[in-house]
């Protein structure tokens, strides 16, 4: 079996190549940029780890991983343009270091250099890999629609919250496992299995960075705490604080979050007390763990020997692992 | 063989059922406005056309048609943001509409609905099928940087012209045709002539249609003419003055574009004086029959009988025979 380490290698090497024309480089640097600035580059490992559950030749799903990152990559410039977002990964946004125009533009080449890393994959194999990866990308724009649409609207119930992440984040994970599956040669029963692993996974992990943004520790988590309070972002916590709260409690928390001239530290304390008092903070992280463990029994399913599932199951745990 | 109205049908009845999604309607009623607002359905007619010079079954292209006119709405979406365009066929454009950011979103959504089209392409064909649009995508990406670029750049050879205008506009009606002729199973060869064709007429077609902009009666053109004059465009007519004109010609023409204060039709009488005087609208007229015709040799080389070419010979000369 192959490390995350070295597949991570393989990755990048297969990222460094993308992205160049010798006729249109200002198209091209900002590109090369967002693929460079970091990125733990989850997803193309992860899809190149259920590859080689299943086939000790991964050649074949390089090239596709690699552009399930860039797909990534791109919907990352474009969101932060419709999120008006000046940092990534520390560093200034694509827009913001050259404009919304050509984040506009440099993001559109993105979406078909990952189309065109896609088309790397097998013959054999392909329709099933492209028709995986065009209606993963459908729905994780659906998501980034619900996103905007629910940011505008006054209540968003915890089943639209959650389906919004499952689109949004959620389904692209387990796509890059099925898709390392399908390259893999996996039965359609295992390619499912990975694909609920993923998704479940990938709704831990979304889950827990709502409380680790309100909780975490700003050492470990690597960036500020209390962001998503001060910006009024509908997360986990707070759509779950306004589905629970009631009387003097929820007028409070709706105060809160319509007015933004007071202190943000003194805010960002006060929701914190609203939401301990709801427990929100306990029902968040036993939902993360619920959707953790589902996650592991549709590994467990997958029929290949638990020694080749131990790559995969190491990488979860340290995924979701950050909370503790 | 099939008529053009038929095979537009087709494609309109084709492109009906795409974009919707109970989920999130507000992403796709953008789509469908930018798709049902008009558009001569060019492209995927010819690549209909093109699949039927060899095969007398179609229905295996109707979908990749459809992704291609899917394609090429979506970059009339983002260009009209990054254009700051607010009408098109004479209805307000989607970002002028919606606003900036529902535009990017909802071209996004096209771009992968595109390729979901694509990959209806019959599995045999489907590699090669994918690789002529992925590779097309990415280049009118290019040809939109290279137009984005000349329109900041003082000075514009009309080699630079030339190569913008091939990737913005003639290779993906290349690509129209050569996918056909790919999915109608055609040889190497022939896909190949019919890329030349379908790219020559691409360029024959942008360079009249400046000229049109500058010459054309409004009534035919359907637009009102001077638009390019007015607001300064690198034209192949105003390419070319520039690169010809000297002395006190050229510090009047340099003059009129750096100011943009005086009365409109002043400014397009004068500029078009220069032209005339320059003899630029007949260059630019030969200039295009010249790629005319060569669009016909290519085609006229492919290995089917002549009779099976006249639908693309008739879609052709009406094409360009807008400019008599």
């Amino acid at each position: 079996m192959f490390t995350g380490d070295y597949l991570r290698e393989l990755t990048d090497k297969a990222i460094t190549g993308l992205g160049s024309s010798s006729e249109a480089d200002r198209l091209f640097v900002p590109v090369r940029y967002i693929l460079s600035i970091g990125g733990k580059r989850l997803r193309p490992v992860m899809c190149l780890m259920a590859c080689n559950l299943f086939s000790d030749k991964i050649d074949n799903a390089v090239m596709p991983a690699a552009g399930i990152e860039v797909f990534h990559n791109f919907t990352l410039v474009h969101d932060d343009i419709l999120d008006r977002a000046d940092i990534r990964r520390g560093s200034p946004t694509v827009h913001a270091r050259w404009g919304a125009d050509q984040a506009i533009l440099s993001g559109d080449v993105m979406a078909f250099l990952a189309t065109e890393c896609i088309g790397h994959a097998p013959e054999k194999v392909l329709p099933q890999t492209l028709k995986s990866f065009n209606r993963t990308a459908i729905e994780v724009c659906i998501g980034q629609q619900l996103d905007m649409d629910y940011e505008k609207k006054g209540v968003v119930t915890t089943e639209e919250y959650l389906r919004m992440i499952e689109l949004k984040t959620a389904v692209l994970v387990a796509a890059s496992l099925k898709i390392g599956a399908i390259i893999g040669e996996a039965s359609e029963k295992d390619q499912d299995l990975l694909y609920e692993f993923g998704r479940s996974l990938g709704m831990a992990f979304q889950i827990q960075d709502d409380v680790l943004d309100t909780y975490g520790d700003t050492k470990k988590f690597g960036k500020k705490t209390g962001n998503d309070i001060v910006s009024n972002k509908k997360t986990y916590l707070l759509v779950r604080a306004l589905e629970t709260a009631g009387g003097e409690k929820l007028r409070e928390l709706r105060k809160l979050i319509e007015t933004n001239d007071g202190n943000a530290e003194e805010k960002i304390t006060t929701v914190r007390t609203i939401y301990d008092e709801l427990e929100i903070r306990l029902e968040a992280e036993n939902l993360a763990y619920d959707y953790f463990n589902r996650a592991f029994r549709a590994l467990d399913q997958v029929s290949v020997k638990d020694e080749r599932k131990n790559e995969l199951k190491e990488l979860a745990v340290n995924l979701i692992g950050r909370v503790k």
